[in-house]
């Protein structure tokens, strides 16, 4: 535990004790015998991995959410918050969080954080958390919308799997949040007196946000699945036009072929009954006059058809 | 805020105060201060983006829905009211709504709008915003059946990508609908006093008929998940007839061709055994006849196995 | 309103009274009036195209549902009906009702209809209006395997818009039949000292009915949605045979061709390096079993692999 | 109405009557007098086609599930039950179920069946339904594994017709047993003192029995699903291969083929421009190597690609 | 049953009786009669195939749940535990169990496991269940990351099957773990004072640790749809450049060849009509110029419609 850094707050012995890096095992069961957190709490603290949830022990509830990070290769680190009648415990795996406003705001005197208990502060947190989120779903937005450019203009074959893996990241995403939504929910309407109704209100407003936040994750894999459509029935209308073109070049030259085939043979022109369109003084200009008429049918019966109008 | 028009309800001072503009932050605390709004719910009036939802705060209910406009590019302004004991704070984003004909009946002495409480005014107001979405919903319908014209008509390769952004379009009105009507209903079987029995029978009225607009939205979802299915399935059949078109074609042909390149060949006729029938009396003739009972074996075939009736 | 017949029943004044025809505003608010019947619920008996649904006013219920009618273009009627302690007053569209054998037993005396009240009239009504949907559900059962004969036995390409047509109407009858199924519930678990617990009974069973109705649309539109993969799948199967068939036929000749080809060229033979095979005494026949022997080991390969038992 | 078997058990009067054959009204309406049955539920037992389900009527229960038959075309025969408090009235359709042990064990002395009540005698029915129906299931398990060898193996075209009839079947099973399931749970959580505390322990164990079956039925319609998928990808990619095969052939003869038809034209060799390597010394030579060289540099192409190693 | 290892706990009374094998009936009754189980449920201990749940009789719960075991073929076997209040009996069907470290912690004094109630032990029992299917889930993400590699690198055809028969697997590890999961809540919200709040608290953590696993299978799920997805996508782009290499080769040399063709007719050349362009000094040169302005034309072409860059 590399750092952990004790902030005592002035009025009524109010505490926030930030933890950053919880893998020191000996430093985390320190800190939970002076707050007398519980063993399976802490075990969930130093695991790390734990889904977003909201667990109420006899003397404090336990909080688990996860802090996204845009343009992050990491899933994000995971967050545990104890909050107490006048504490709260925070857990981050490593440095670098959305707290620094909030840590302002603590020094400075008169504040809103500093004047009210420990249930705003834990508000104040996870209000953070979430509106931290809503640069990295503007991201995937971005990246969408590059996507459906190149899908709709160009062949772009990787983009199926660009799609693919964007399905995925957004399914775990949507995952977090709602979970995320779910504990600030359990948390809002949680009967302890230690939250007082006007925290409730924000509480109510951080829970709207991370609603809003699913609803667009759910409308980028909406948007994600129907690329994907597109993609694909682009595709096998670039695979249509292509068979249609050598369609109407081989159904029309395979039969002049075999004509030009036929007077390329050698039969033994002594005999009167062997290809004597040979002889004849008009043979070639009949026969290619044989084949434009050919040709002219088959392109009269495509043309009802409708093959002739490749479409782009 | 370039529009701030205030109507003094005559009897029992009852109000209607409707804010056009949102984002002169300093007006807008303001009109909050005058009637005590939490700065939460005025921060979602500047912000615009929410959700159609219900809050209940103290001394009034907060609900925020969105007014659609048929044949705009906008996605419909946010609509934020305030409903209090005697006085309705409704903000818009700009000028321009549905709410004309409700301001022509205050104007009108003894209307029922001016004779009952806000609560009815409130009604009068969301009924507005939900009639007003169906000739939104009505345009969609109408664009629907002109691509299914052209789905089934011609091969319109350029509608899956229409229908694709319909669909995206009208999952998203879905949502909004849906939060719509359930903020109404919400209002209807809030416990306040505020809202009386006799309006609450307009609400649920207001409520069917969201409701009815969202079942219509998702029967067009539904047309437009057919008609891409049916374009698919058009454009398919569409690939199967042209393959078979060029596999009757080939297959007919390129046998015939073998034996024209066959007797085309050079061998020394010196040998009796090289191409003795190019020497026949009748090798020519009885060529053309195996030829000919290859094409109509060939036929048969094919016919038996139904590959002939290409139908359209 | 053409036709205005009203019945009073000679028990204790008991009375139904049917209006038909409801385009007319004046003679619909007179009967309003009459029974006190809300304006809101007069509009919606006035603009027809409402959902099924059951709402409570204070001194009657409202009910709405759908007459259907099988074999007709016309999605049905709207019947709409107003139960109250000694009165049903029902409205439809037009003409036409399957209620013919309710009048027939009114007009007996000691008819079980005649002798009970109101509730059990609006039983009876609405036990006609579920079981006049049967037929029309039958009607698709039937249009149904005649289409499954089609996809099964020929290649029916009209049978896709068919089947997605037939499913888009399934889905719409599912939605009224459901929402009809609910009104019925409601009607049935109603509170209301208005239904006697014998009626509940019979609500019961006219409930299952409508339950019963959905679950045979649903099994329809399963079986619809299996017609459409039934269908692709074939079409696909026929894809692939057609091309197997132009592959043999390509892949054994093409090489052939190529040969022919060869020994078609007309280089000079006074060179001994020019195709002196063409000079050779068996040189013909060595070629014409060189080539029977390409074919075979083609054959072979093609056997192999299984291309060569084009099924059915 | 063929049997109308009635077994009076010895012990305070408790009654079995097992009705076989529901078609004859009168003989009906005659058990139903006796019992005091109410018509509706009569009119249930005579139409039969109805979904398993549980009604109570004041002094009895009314069950309706249906005996499936392994091996058998037609759908099952319906069973209704009522279970009052000293009587079962059962009706089945025709002869044949899966009773004869009951049947056995209530004509041996102080076997439990007869010891106890209506309540236990129903279980012991109801019990006896559903393990009847394990083996219909398990045959259904071995058609689909023979179905997935089919697949897997070779081409079979046919299995698709197959599994979407096996799909139909199994989802219309599943109906079945859970609305079974659901009535046996009412029952065991139905308030009526008639029902004793062992007889629900012995009904939560048929209840479990019913829902097992679903989850089995389940796990057969994902693998029927999954095998449709199967074939289709194992047809696709079948075409796929053919389509490469023909590719290669093709691509590499046609150039070739062209080749030769160029030197088989006859243009007039005294102009020392027209086709002057016709009369090189090593013309064929030449030319054969040119198109050795092609060949090659094809196959390189073609196997960089990886489109050589055509895959079974 | 070879092994009855019965271990008397020695602090008041309390016992862990662990039977290993339960196929031997006479035995298994016997312990039932020891501990006064119930023969509904040593029914289902002996039958095995159950779906994990928890049963409650009068004495003591019935909890069955499934070992299952990384790298085996079987399905994992039944673990049947009757928790009493001062005893648990576990039934396992061999040999082989996660449950070493418990006998390990039971056997030191002074363990924890050995001081608390039979609860605690219950509890100790499913968290060494829930947790020994950590590796078994690990190793299925393990083959979904090989079989992406393999999907995305090479047209690995028999990674399909490979993926389906994943998916069914993953469902009904699914299912398992659900139904564990959702044993072990009502473990442990069960109103019995058997269980002590402090074991509660363990029981959400392992109830917690069965969520996630089902969270974790689930994402599996949807990653193994997604390849299925992705290889699909892949085969048929790669069908779509095979097409396009095929029709670029054959809408070039066609045309050609049927030019060579034409030249290569032997028409009678006394006739000054037929075939005049063979006499010309520079024909040869002339049609080889035609030709070569052919290719360019359509490759101008081809390059228009972007089809030449064939993307790998």
């Amino acid at each position: 535990m590399p750092v952990a850094n004790l902030r005592r707050g002035d009025e009524t012995q109010r505490l926030w004790v930030s933890v950053v890096g919880v893998r020191d095992v000996e430093a985390l069961s320190l800190v939970g015998e002076l707050f007398k957190l519980h063993p399976l709490a802490l075990e969930d603290v130093n695991n790390g991995g734990q889904r977003p949830k909201l667990e109420d022990y006899e003397d404090y509830l336990f909080l688990v959410t996860r802090v996204l990070e845009a343009g992050s290769e990491q899933p994000g680190q995971q967050l545990s918050m104890f909050i107490g009648n006048n504490f709260v415990v925070s857990f981050q795996e490593r440095a670098g969080d959305p707290f620094d406003p909030i840590r302002e705001r603590l020094r400075t005197k008169h504040s809103r954080v500093r004047a009210r208990g420990s249930d705003y502060l834990a508000y104040a947190l996870l209000d953070a958390v979430v509106d931290h989120v809503v640069p990295l779903i503007d991201g995937y937005g971005d990246h969408l919308e590059q996507l459906e450019v190149r899908v709709s203009q160009r062949h772009a074959s990787d983009s199926v799997a660009s799609l693919f893996e964007l399905r995925r990241e957004l399914q775990g995403l949507k995952r977090t949040m709602m979970a995320t939504g779910d504990a600030i929910e359990r948390l809002r309407s949680h009967e302890l007196q230690l939250i007082e109704p006007d925290t409730r209100t924000y509480l109510r407003d951080c829970h709207d946000h991370a609603v809003r936040a699913v609803e667009t994750i759910d409308s980028w894999r909406d948007f994600c699945s129907g690329l994907m459509d597109l993609h694909y029935a682009r595709s096998s209308q670039r695979l249509n036009q292509i068979m249609q073109v050598l369609t109407i070049i081989s159904t029309i030259f395979i039969p002049l072929s075999f004509i030009t085939g036929l007077y390329g043979m050698n039969f033994d022109r002594g005999s009167r009954y062997n290809m004597p369109e040979l002889g004849w003084d008009y043979g070639y200009p009949a026969i290619l006059g044989l084949m434009a008429l050919m040709v002219v049918a088959q392109l009269v019966y495509f043309s009802r058809r409708g093959w002739l109008g490749v479409r782009r």
